[in-house]
């Protein structure tokens, strides 16, 4: 397998809280995440040499459809240096991270700045909702007005009929998530609900009910890099190599085997195995979706997944704590800052700063190995793209 | 300096030729243009590890605002392989190639694909001109409906007024761009005209003329890079390596020297000169916009452009032939294409095939050294991003 030419760590990772914000714009947005970020990794602005701006939906909710990244980045003190804009849909953010880790793999750069960041509500829900759908081929999918709920209610009844996964371990999915969410400060939901509570709010697409869905939010993630060997140099953060990030397109054919592919080869590029991840944030957009991911992921078998949520085995306390955040639907989904809120928080726990909801690692104090799963848009039968990144302390 | 770990070479270039084209869409656009590029380097299409597409306008002009790439690269025969979607005003194609490039020079890639596509001709032009307004912050310029022919005209008569710059000089640079064009089979506009013609046309915003100015445009252009210690091991073709690739974002500050810096970091990147440079296509969205690209190039004073002019030093017999295809103004300008339709420009130069309007070297049959120079996006008096791209074979 070919690798990049040097290591790339995180050095420093910055939110600003999702949520529901009326009088904050894109710009209020990305300029709290990145300086947070910069704060955190106790550098100076002016040594980030390029930056990757990560957005999906401006241009459809604000109008912003060109050079998102120079005019939000520009307005938080950032001039002259390459940025670059990218999207893919609901992993953008994770995109973002992983050409930055390119652009100082290669040697070009030694510091590298990943931030994304949407604004999803607007005084018209209707135009958010119309915009979302445009993560499918509008000419197909995009005109029968399908959305996720509707895509992730047809996987999980799959899953109910061949392995016996039940509504009420969705619930229970759903739940845990809500209390990590509840302990988290930069979550949109910090309200914890018992499974009950959340099988019993309304059906949204059976078996999904309110509870277990994500909803609109605004926020901003962001996430410093730079390359290993002057990590010590410049910033006294314990750096967080990035193992591994690994990126595929959907494909045409198959069950929806790339997601186990994109794993099969992070795992290979980071020299690593499912076993030795120790905390994990994965896509759940809608709770539920939780437990086909960690399926894909190699962590477990599609027929053991609903007893292991039984076990709380991936609670804070179990064997493979996931989602400790809340996941999308209790830490929320502002879509372009979603896969850089993932490696924050998997950063938090690595370096032991993850609060009342914090972590153990297996042999030490906190986890030395994570992994984020982060996936975007929708073509026939798969996600347009996958990414997964592993990282190591 | 800083350095890619390792070379990177051009091996393949292709088109979709530029126009109004009612009948097509985006996925019919890209496919041409990228299997055009296969068909060049002779390679097979799953060489091809990884793509970078730009586009900038979809969302707004089609309504496909996510994952452009995925859903037109997929419709072309590509799925599995990691895509990104990147923007950068009407640098976006010129983005894609340095992506690649990185992508290729960071080890992780051997083969990578770089396309563009722009569809603005619909059949609702307000719509279309309402979108690409949104090239700059559109909670400023963008609400006073500020357009480029606006900002190309008051640099302009900064010019007239302080080097002696004449309106029929500008006409003399269209004329000439519109004789390559006619030259050129992928030119939107292949019809020679004479300066007189150019400026008795009427006026768009003075000193421009409407046959100065670049219209609305289709189109798809596509490169395939890769290690240049593998090119000859995977295609005949002769490598065109990329020397450098630079971007700038733009500057708050100063008298638009973001241009002049961005030209010098590509030049010191290559270890050439700008009196190495034996042919250039620069970005004239209005043809006389050309003569302040030359100047910020390094290729001559401000003080002496409108005498170079007046001395054919930019035609294809000139010293230093510019814009061999047509430029923006006569090949055509559909944004996030652009940029890669420079880059074939000067890579058919450099080999040689470039037909009726092929060049000279100064000391070899072609042109050894080629440069092209793309800049998006409008921020208080600077463009948000440009980007200067140099090819030596």
């Amino acid at each position: 397998m070919k690798k990049l030419a040097r290591e790339v760590a995180i050095i420093g990772v910055g939110m600003h809280k999702f949520g529901k914000f009326m009088d904050k714009g894109l710009k209020d947005l990305t300029r709290v995440a990145v300086w947070n970020a910069i704060d955190d990794a106790g550098i100076a602005a002016n040594q980030i040499e390029t930056a990757y701006f990560a957005n999906v939906l401006a241009g459809l909710i604000t109008g912003q459809e060109c050079i998102r990244g120079h005019i939000f980045l520009r307005d938080a003190g950032f001039e002259g240096i390459p940025i670059v804009n990218v999207e893919g849909a609901c992993a953008s953010g994770s995109i973002a991270l992983r050409e930055a880790m390119i652009a100082v793999g290669s040697g070009l750069y030694d510091v590298a700045l990943a931030v994304g960041a949407e604004k999803l509500y607007l005084d018209d829900t209707a135009r958010s909702i119309q915009a979302m759908s445009t993560n499918t081929d509008i000419e197909f999918m995009g005109q029968l007005g399908f959305q996720f709920t509707g895509s992730y209610s047809m996987i999980l009844r799959k899953y109910m009929k061949q392995y016996g996964w039940t509504q009420e371990q969705f619930a229970k999915v759903a739940s845990k998530n809500k209390h990590n969410g509840s302990l988290n400060p930069m979550a949109q939901y910090q309200k914890p609900m018992s499974a009950e509570d959340v099988l019993n709010s309304r059906v949204i697409a059976w078996p999904l009910t309110l509870y277990m869905c994500s909803t609109m939010a605004d926020g901003a993630a962001a996430a410093i890099v730079c390359a290993k060997e002057v990590a010590h140099k410049i910033s006294n953060r314990m750096p967080i190599t990035i193992a591994a990030s690994y990126l595929r397109s959907g494909e045409v054919t198959g069950e929806d085997d790339g997601q186990v592919r994109v794993a099969h080869d992070a795992y290979q590029m980071a020299g690593l195995s499912p076993e030795d991840v120790e905390v994990a944030e994965v896509h759940d957009a809608m709770a539920p979706g939780e437990m086909f991911r960690v399926e894909k992921l190699g962590f477990c078998k599609a027929e053991e997944v609903g007893r292991l949520v039984d076990e709380e085995y991936f609670t804070l306390n179990g064997k493979l704590p996931v989602n400790t955040s809340g996941g999308l639907a209790a830490r929320g989904h502002p879509i372009g800052a979603t896969g850089l809120a993932q490696i924050a928080e998997v950063v938090w726990q690595m370096r032991g700063e993850a609060g009342p909801r914090q972590v153990s690692g297996r042999n030490s104090p906190y986890p030395k190995v994570g992994l984020t799963q982060n996936s975007g848009g929708y073509v026939e039968g798969s996600p347009a793209t996958v990414s997964v990144t592993i990282l190591k302390s």
